[in-house]
């Protein structure tokens, strides 16, 4: 299945994807810098998190992911998910015919801006960490980089379980980040989604002195600049209740309300759930 | 898609399914029970965890890996998941026409002869609590008995990042446990196969007056007992080579693998991998 561009219009929504609710920290960055912009926003609630999972079930996961997306009327889509950006992107682009936005790239680029040692450290899934993505495209921007990576599978577990701030995030904070202290790295890429969510927490284990990169705001700045390129960016002006988000998910979509409702001010009336193994 | 119960014969695997790698510790006790019983496992691996997971969800998941089962010669099927027990077992018993046990009536059962002053926690993952299940059937075997049941959401990351003894899973526990202490049970059912594996933390916590039912113990003795009834248990003598144990999962079958093989002793050599959203 894919979409020929000749279809695609400025009246067209954005697809925002994730494997669950942390893509919508991108999603609130989005709404912020191109309000006028219809969203429609699928997280893969029934088979979250993908970050222990391997690059096949991922790329098959966000492939049926893209086909429903692209069964909606949509202009581009933002693959708001690190795990799905770092170990799907490059295949995905190659089989639809729809402008695709990752996380990992924009990321990277903020990332070498802020670098004053060239020392860069990068923490998420154990599945983003392995694909050294991240590691890739920051020496393709500044050759003599040294990126550290490092996984840490049980920030997601915390913030889902709203740990946010609290001394258990701390102590495991303190252990993962520790040889990231050791490396001398003046910036640190939150390269993960949920991990804005605890930013203060990892920005005072690291010191006031290193830099902290969201790529969730190089990103919807991205996609910002690529839409102008294509001419697709929408110019009416909207009153927000007008704009019409829509929110899907694979299961729990009252729970996904409430944790979505914390995260972005839209307030998100209802959320649809649909069986995404059928795509 | 149903199997007749005449095809059923003595010589046929025993199925086990879990969300991942939880229900090797009923494998493991069905291993030491019924020692001659070829095993055919199957662990969701794609899709783990199911614990944070709808009723619906976790019903069509079960489905398909009890289809993917009764593609196999397989004589009966364990339910080795608390919450696939509690959230699908009624209606996989209406469809399918092989014997099916779960580890929920086992366990009430074991922590109804444990309990002197009829006090029984259950901790579990937020679907299995939610079900009210547990309780449902405790009373039925005891009807004054009273049932205080708490998830317990972080204990599986916590088991599967290994932190099976440590200052963090303490922590953990101590919050999660102080209002069942508080409770005055006697008797506490793991009601989560992960849960076996930080039985001494579980214990330390709660006291040593309080009894801890692992579910798995009994769920592989009703195992044989139904297998006794229907004539179906394996006479043959066999040794450890010639069983023939056979490992499934639907991702990551390299990890599976090495976690297994640190949970039972049988020396897991190899696990395939299957796309159970095909059944």
């Amino acid at each position: 299945m894919s979409v020929s561009r000749k279809q695609l219009s400025e009246k067209s929504s954005i697809g925002v994807f994730d494997s669950g609710v942390g893509g919508l920290t991108v999603v609130r960055e989005i709404m912020r810098q191109i309000p006028n912009e219809s969203i429609i926003y699928f997280g893969d609630t029934a088979r979250v998190p993908y970050g222990n999972k391997s690059k096949e079930t991922v790329t098959r996961f966000s492939r049926q992911i893209v086909r429903f997306l692209c069964s909606h009327d949509v202009k581009a889509i933002v693959v708001a998910c690190n795990t799905a950006s770092a170990c799907a992107l490059d295949e995905l682009e190659q089989e639809f015919d729809i402008p695709l936005i990752g996380v990992v790239k924009p990321g990277t680029k903020a990332a070498v801006e802020a670098t004053r040692n060239g020392r860069i450290g990068v923490i998420g899934t154990e599945a983003t960490i392995q694909s050294g993505i991240y590691s890739r495209y920051i020496r393709e921007l500044r050759k003599d980089a040294a990126v550290y990576g490092k996984a840490c599978p049980l920030f997601v577990p915390l913030v889902e379980e709203g740990l946010w701030q609290d001394p258990v995030t701390d102590e495991i904070a303190r252990r993962y980040l520790a040889e990231l202290i050791d490396c001398g790295i003046d910036t640190l890429i939150l390269g993960c989604t949920h991990y804005p969510l605890i930013r203060s927490t990892v920005g005072r284990m690291m010191g006031e002195d290193v830099a902290l990169v969201n790529p969730a705001y190089e990103t919807a700045l991205e996609l910002k600049r690529l839409l102008e390129e294509e001419g697709l960016l929408n110019h009416e002006a909207r009153t927000l209740g007008s704009i019409g988000h829509q929110f899907y998910v694979s299961d729990g979509a009252e729970k996904f309300k409430q944790f979505a409702n914390a995260i972005i001010k839209y307030g998100i009336l209802s959320a649809k759930v649909v069986n995404i193994e059928e795509y």
